[in-house]
């Protein structure tokens, strides 16, 4: 391969095989052969039509922030179990475990409609950076530049919105160098049809998460509907199935080692187009402090949980999503140091900055990297305390809630378009719902000590990063035994904890929530300020940045002389890839596939690793049907390959070179988590569902017949259910 | 390999290539193309040579409870750093602080005396089978069999002895079905010539400890000395080295994955001749009860090592040697599980049973199993009790020494061969040294919590496991706080935790002791009643196993109708195997072999993975010499084979066809431990350092000139040191 490879890069393709979360429009742009060459069969402007503006690619959809694809022509959609687990949640009783027993709807009839889930389907992508620059006034300073991009980004979204049941935002690519006014159908009928049971859907939970081996059935089978002319629409029993113009025909035959797949979807953010120093200080002060904090949160639920069951119930999702960022903020910085990412990075720089000074083009290029580096220096400054303030959610909920509840009464003051976007009135229900739903992560032990834990940390910040609110309500030398009675006080005279009060407050003007005297939500008003103004200053470095970051990035396009992908940021992007396995450490390798065999010698009977007993029964039984790989002769269940992903592309299809569905991503490996900031070849493997074991799963597990048929898998009359 | 494997059944060979820990007598019974077929390139006859009754294999010595071998005709071996650790120990000061520097004697002047270090090299084996039955009266009751055995065997070993710097030993192979006469030399005059430094020799210490991959260096270099003559003597500087007839050259070029590698040495206890109830009893009773006793000892060390920096050094090497025993027994359960060992045991034992049955040549044999398994039950019954009777060490020390004074006082009453083998006047020199030596591992605050956790589980025993001793000292329904009280009373009151007191106790009659009225010793006084009243117990049941296992163990044998290698006991075996990787589980591969980069890759900086700095400054310099493997491109670290080990093998010389030195033994895989009870050829791997390593170190390293000119490695003009 590589070979083949060094030829092809006299024609211009990126630089390794597996490296690049392309745009749709950019793989036009790359080397058809080399395409070829990689395994794609279809040819390109059957991914995209740039005339269109759509194709096979907009088959992947964003299911709330995940990633899905559509598999039939009537609006059927895999995503991965974890995205839609919402749904199985709503319907789930104690007489009635869906979420232990998972759920196969034998009818449409049966489908469960998901409460707030939506589908958004691209429909056509606009370059409107034009249109966005020249919002800015001549002369403007680096907070009015900001202020003027935001403003027209959300003046074009509103424009776009008109349209209903329409969702748009404007993409910030290559840190401003170019803007994009993603426009997209937003289907508001989802309905659940297919979840395996929770110990296949999460097997492995906590403990094989950014893991390989892994032996996870992350998956599960939404449909989209809309009213009968088609259009997006509420929930209606007049509904009709969606007519997905594009989607990926299940490949029953799989994959095997080598094999070409891309996976496709909506990654959210990386940071390969950092400078090397401003990825440094992510690897020196943010991921250290996030398993700093982070991990003194986890010590403290799992202490209060220890102590009482209920409480270990309510702290379980954020212990869940606590750790998640833990063990990844651990792998950013072993992977950084593995893969020798910032050392490369500074050295491509330093190509550049050589490349520049030779070539005399980019006058505005060194010039807008040294006044990035310097205001890099500033932010390091107050670093500790703007960490604190940007990471109330890791602390205690009653804090972080009463601060939301600050702002939004101040941001409701203004006109929508000069808000906040977290705070517009697009936002409000969404906003709103979280607010309820936190009602059941509430314990009290867990608030108090999480709150003191932030204090303690506040008090102890320098003079030049007081938090005033603290020192306000704590008194800036307050021992920890005052900190703790004052903790109690302020909650034991909170309205904040209680549902109903929490509601009402949502509505409430700022006035009113001062007036209600709230110990906690005062505290809240002033974090809230202190919060504000933080993001003003945000907003000013971010200005300067949008100024700056471009010229550097021109440089670096000009200089690399061929396609290079964006960074991720929540758009439909698509990654090339090849199934293979990877050596995590000397000693050791790791093959690309696991088995059902595998996933059973896991297999513990308690949780994460208690496989259901009609699951256990089939493989017991033998019964694989014609779901076995040859060479592994058993049924695979995980597979790896070096595709290009992030957080966001949770749910994505991975597609053969015929456009057919392989597998669902679903994870990355641990090894692999700082590809956020540089894609290393060693270790750069996805973890996806085999479509083979999804296929397992519902013809010799669940025997879902009718959904077969419709995948185009089951052929021949009716399963006579007697029969079996 | 399988269908060459298939082909040499018929010719009557093993039935697994890597299996059997054979006799030296076996070797020749073993078909020699099938030996030549794995890659034994000399003759069998070279191995071992029935009329001499030595052979090449006897270069393989006992180092101590360990296994070494001889690698050059000038008395060098080489074992496992671990196995010599207490030589660098004894010439250790804080100003010259060998076990972390090393040690490499620049000449042999410089070469450091063991005291009480002693190596074992094998004479003679002879056949003393007859000789041992005769001993045993016409219907003798068990016990009495016993003893007449045992007696018979102390008589024979004494007449042995009588020559000078011998050891003997009558060891039992098969159960009873033979007894052998080992006839060693022991050589008392042994030196350390270079051990590495102890993160080199330890690297990965308790955390890779049973784990692959490896990259300890785990071995060292001794010399064997005799008085000019050729006898064994003990330390005089007139003495000269050992001259050997049987050595293993170092094979500079190593080993590559598939090749022939043979092990060497003197493993310890292995269990596949019990039937499988027997082995059921070891998984369902005696594994879970370690892991529960052991580990609450384990949890108490920390405990109190945590709160006192003084204290954590003291229990130390405690908790090393409990941890190692608690992952063994870890190890054992998940290997029987995995291996399905005992359901294949009963398989097999239904197949001999059969067999019998139908062929009716030995009639015994199905009635000695009957009453093996009857036996097996009465076991069962006070379990508990002997366990706790069976396990003091893993408690408090001070208990255990006071029930070793107390047994000893009374067995010292007794003439020499009617005592326990333990208390003979052979054995008086370790004992006291060992009485001696814990010294340094007490700390009464651990003492104290083991006491009571011993205590605790005793009184909580049911009405048929009463301990008497425990009963009348604290009262059967002592509460927990009159427990404590008690025990820190008797540990205030004794002597036994005081060196000087305790060496003067060792020669004591039990009268003297008892005079005493020391509360420790007069609680061990009455706990070794009990303790050899138990050993009597155990002895008539042993007395019935020496009567019934040989019948049906004949059976067995006769029924295989091929070598069958005998469990380990502690004699010279060989064992033939390949190097070779495995999986450890579906998605995961091991390779055989790990490399510099490797260790690097693995170093923090910190103990358990803190590599030298003269040793990284070589592997940073790229120092690697003629050792690179030209497939690894890397210099070799440890390796991988199916070699079948156990305890005792540590040290064991690797040896390729030729009979030269590819590694060294240290370690089997954790997967592995359970081979103690059957032979699992999927996960049967053994670990060896690669010869390549000790010369890298020796040669790159350290510079060991004068050694490496020794072992005939390095050639040409002496190195002078000002040409580095």
């Amino acid at each position: 391969m590589k070979k083949t490879l060094l030829l092809l890069l006299l024609v211009a393709a990126p630089a390794l095989a597996g490296e690049g979360k392309w745009t749709p429009q950019q793989v036009l742009e790359l080397d058809p052969s080399w395409l070829k060459a990689q395994g794609l069969e279809v040819p390109p402007q059957r991914l995209w039509d740039p005339k269109r503006g759509t194709g096979l690619l907009a088959g992947a959809v964003n299911v709330g922030g995940c990633s899905g694809a559509f598999i039939s022509s009537t609006g059927l959609i895999i995503t991965n179990h974890h995205c839609v687990f919402s749904i199985v949640q709503e319907h789930s009783t104690p007489q009635r475990d869906l979420i232990t027993q998972g759920y196969l709807a034998t009818s449409r009839e049966a489908e469960l409609p998901g409460k707030g889930a939506r589908v958004q389907v691209p429909r056509s992508f606009t370059d409107v950076t034009k249109e966005v620059l020249a919002a800015v006034p001549a002369g403007a300073d680096d907070l009015t530049r900001y202020k003027a991009i935001e403003r027209k980004q959300k003046e074009l979204v509103a424009a776009c919105e008109k349209r209903p049941a329409t969702r748009c935002q404007v993409s910030t690519f290559d840190g401003g160098l170019q803007y994009v006014l993603v426009d997209a159908v937003e289907l508001m009928d989802v309905r659940l049809v297919y979840a395996p049971p929770r110990a296949v859907g999460e097997y492995g939970g906590e403990e094989d998460n950014w893991m390989w081996p892994r032996h996870t059935g992350d998956f599960s089978i939404i449909r989209a509907y809309t009213a009968p002319d088609g259009s997006a629409a509420p929930y209606s029993d007049k509904n009709e199935a969606y007519k997905a113009e594009f989607f990926f025909p299940l490949a029953t035959q799989g994959v095997k080692p080598g094999d070409f797949a891309m996976v496709l979807g909506y990654p959210g953010t990386t940071y390969r187009a950092l400078l090397a120093d401003e990825m440094a200080q992510r690897q020196s002060r943010v991921y250290p402090r996030i398993i700093d904090v982070y991990g003194e949160s986890i010590r403290i639920l799992e202490e209060v949980g220890e102590k009482d069951p209920a409480g270990k119930i309510a702290v379980a999702s954020t212990l869940k999503s606590l750790h998640n960022r833990y063990k990844n903020s651990g792998g950013q910085l072993a992977g950084l140091k593995r893969g020798r990412i910032i050392e490369k990075q500074r050295e491509a720089e330093e190509t550049v900055a050589r490349w520049v000074e030779k070539n005399g083009k980019f006058p505005e290029a060194q010039r807008a990297r040294t006044e990035l580096l310097s205001s890099l220096k500033d932010t390091d400054k107050t670093f500790e305390r703007e960490f604190l303030l940007s990471n109330l959610r890791a602390g205690a909920r009653g804090v972080s809630m009463a601060v939301t509840l600050s702002r939004l009464s101040r941001e409701r003051a203004k006109p929508d378009l000069e808000r906040e976007p977290e705070f517009m009135e697009r936002e409000q229900p969404r906003l709103k719902d979280q607010l309820e739903r936190e009602q059941k992560n509430l314990f009290l032990p867990a608030e108090l000590r999480l709150f003191q834990a932030f204090v303690k940390r506040a008090l102890a910040l320098g003079p030049e990063e007081r938090i005033a609110a603290v020192d306000k309500h704590f008194g800036a030398k307050a021992t920890e035994k005052q900190v703790a009675a004052k903790v109690a006080t302020m909650y034991a005279g909170t309205k904040v904890l209680t549902l109903a009060d929490r509601l009402a407050m949502f509505g409430e003007t700022e006035a009113q929530l001062t007036a209600r005297k709230d110990p906690l939500l005062a505290f809240g008003l002033e974090l809230a300020k202190e919060v504000t103004e933080l993001d003003e200053l945000r907003d000013r470095r971010e200005g300067a940045a949008l100024r700056l970051r471009p010229e550097w990035r021109k440089a670096v396009l000009a200089q690399a002389g061929k396609p290079v992908a964006p960074d991720a940021n929540s758009t439909l992007r698509v990654t090339f890839a090849k199934v293979q396995g990877y050596s995590p450490r000397d000693g050791v390798i790791y093959t690309p596939q696991t088995t059902l065999t595998g996933m059973v010698a896991k297999h513990t009977g308690a949780e994460p690793f208690n496989v259901p007993a009609k699951v256990l029964a089939a493989v017991e039984a033998k019964k694989l049907g014609p779901w076995v790989d040859p060479a592994l002769k058993d049924v695979p269940v995980d597979f790896l390959a070096d595709a290009d992903t992030t957080g966001g592309n949770s749910g994505s299809p991975t597609v053969n070179g015929k456009g057919e569905l392989v597998g669902v991503n679903f994870d990355r490996v641990w090894e692999n988590v700082a590809n956020d900031f540089g894609y290393n070849p060693d270790v750069a493997r996805n973890v996806n569902v085999d479509v083979r074991y999804v296929l397992w799963m519902l013809d010799q597990v669940e025997d879902a017949d009718a959904l077969l048929r419709e995948l185009g898998v089951r052929k021949g009359p009716a399963t006579v259910k007697e029969a079996r």
